[in-house]
């Protein structure tokens, strides 16, 4: 294949360029195409679909890994995404991938997820994205096993597409948890976070808060990321961003209106 | 009814404590039980769901229209959410209303709007809670004709309940456009935001970058909220937090998982 014919895939994240999750993932996309990284300056970790509107931002021309062609940027994992399609490429990447996250992303924490919402919006765009993250929060956890994980989706999402308007999510257990299973496509779990601040005095005497809590999944059926990723599995759930409760909308139908 | 037995309601929104848009919902929430107020110290808008991980957050009790009961907080929206669930109340309250945003919510901004998010958040937390948008942007906007719909909307909430996992997205066209014609429950619109990025140069010769875009619905079908809107209706989108694309589910379990 020539160069000039190569897919060009654009990478991002939410821990930021200089995290080696995503080093790792760029690595991997050069074996299917050009590679563009876009990603965030500092960490933007829990940012969800933030957006920059009441400032301006910069990119600026970093040095990565392997030579890859690379920019930094002031903002949010989104405004990464909207940098690179409406300035940098002036047009839409073959293919978005984000990661590979420091942390799980299964469940409702989709919500929150930098990392997953510069997939949303690579879907919200029309191009076909995914976001990858490795359960585990280190900055020196292993990412080998997770290298095959990125590459067998990357390669069924080039081959077979993506549904209008969805995204995927990969989460993939530690390696500490022993070899993969497999893949499995699963749905995302419901659950909840719980205690979730904690209250402590200044020096001054004044209250202050941090937010803490611990995850709690509210389903283990095995058709879910949490029971797939706890029995040894890697987990893709589509996403989409219709979030219309369809099947809520005959209900509200029958409700009285009259104002 | 005694005062011990009203419903308590959390008020909050994205454009800070001082928006006249929550003064508004604040004091008709005053009809339907008693009223916490907890939302940003200053603007939040298009934060989508970011939570405050990397720093500590404050409250502050604040005076407030009518004497209502009022904290303002130094985070995001869903901040506000989970310092009144989990540090003021101790408990979910029986109602959660976020608004009236200084603005519209249709369609996919539902993901960028962070009053929106503390809906979400409320849902996620079991609450049954309301978005309110007025789709003006003017900070001299009347509500004036925000009102019947929030307590009509307000009221069949707490007569029918919200079903499990889902919040409502309440958008109301500008008094310019004439006497509503009534509310209809209706889908998320398709749409995109187009043209996204504006370049400048600064007094050094830096390029910076202002995200714009031009909002553009992709579906104008009778069942959306853009349709609604676009004819005299309020809408009203059931919103639900599981993003998982069932339909897609089939499809990828088709794929050659191996590793």
């Amino acid at each position: 294949m020539k160069q000039t014919e190569r897919p060009l895939i654009l990478v991002t994240n939410d821990d930021g360029i200089f995290a080696p999750g995503i080093q790792t993932l760029a690595q991997e996309m050069t074996a299917f195409g050009r590679v563009l990284v876009v990603a965030p300056d500092k960490p933007q970790s829990a940012m969800g679909h933030a957006i920059t509107i009441h400032n301006f931002l910069r990119l600026r021309k970093v040095d990565f890994t392997d030579g890859i062609e690379a920019y930094s940027c002031t903002g949010t994992p989104v405004d990464c995404v909207k940098l690179a399609v409406y300035h940098l490429i002036k047009g839409r990447p073959a293919l978005l991938v984000s990661g590979i996250n420091h942390g799980s992303n299964l469940s409702i924490n989709v919500l929150y997820s930098g990392t997953m919402s510069a997939a949303v919006e690579g879907a919200l765009e029309g191009i076909p994205s995914i976001g990858f993250s490795l359960m585990e929060y280190g900055i020196d956890a292993s990412f080998d096993h997770v290298r095959p994980v990125v590459r067998t989706v990357t390669e069924n999402v080039l081959r077979h597409g993506l549904g209008k308007g969805c995204c995927l999510n990969v989460n993939v257990p530690p390696a500490a948890a022993g070899p993969l299973k497999g893949i499995r496509a699963c749905r995302q779990a419901p659950g909840t976070w719980e205690d979730a601040v904690e209250t402590r005095r200044d020096p001054h005497g004044h209250e202050y808060h941090w937010l803490r809590g611990q995850f709690v999944a509210r389903d283990q059926a095995h058709d879910t990321d949490v029971w797939a990723t706890d029995h040894g599995y890697a987990s893709v759930v589509p996403v989409q961003f219709d979030m219309t409760a369809h099947g809520e909308l005959d209900r509200l139908n029958t409700w009285e209106h009259a104002l």
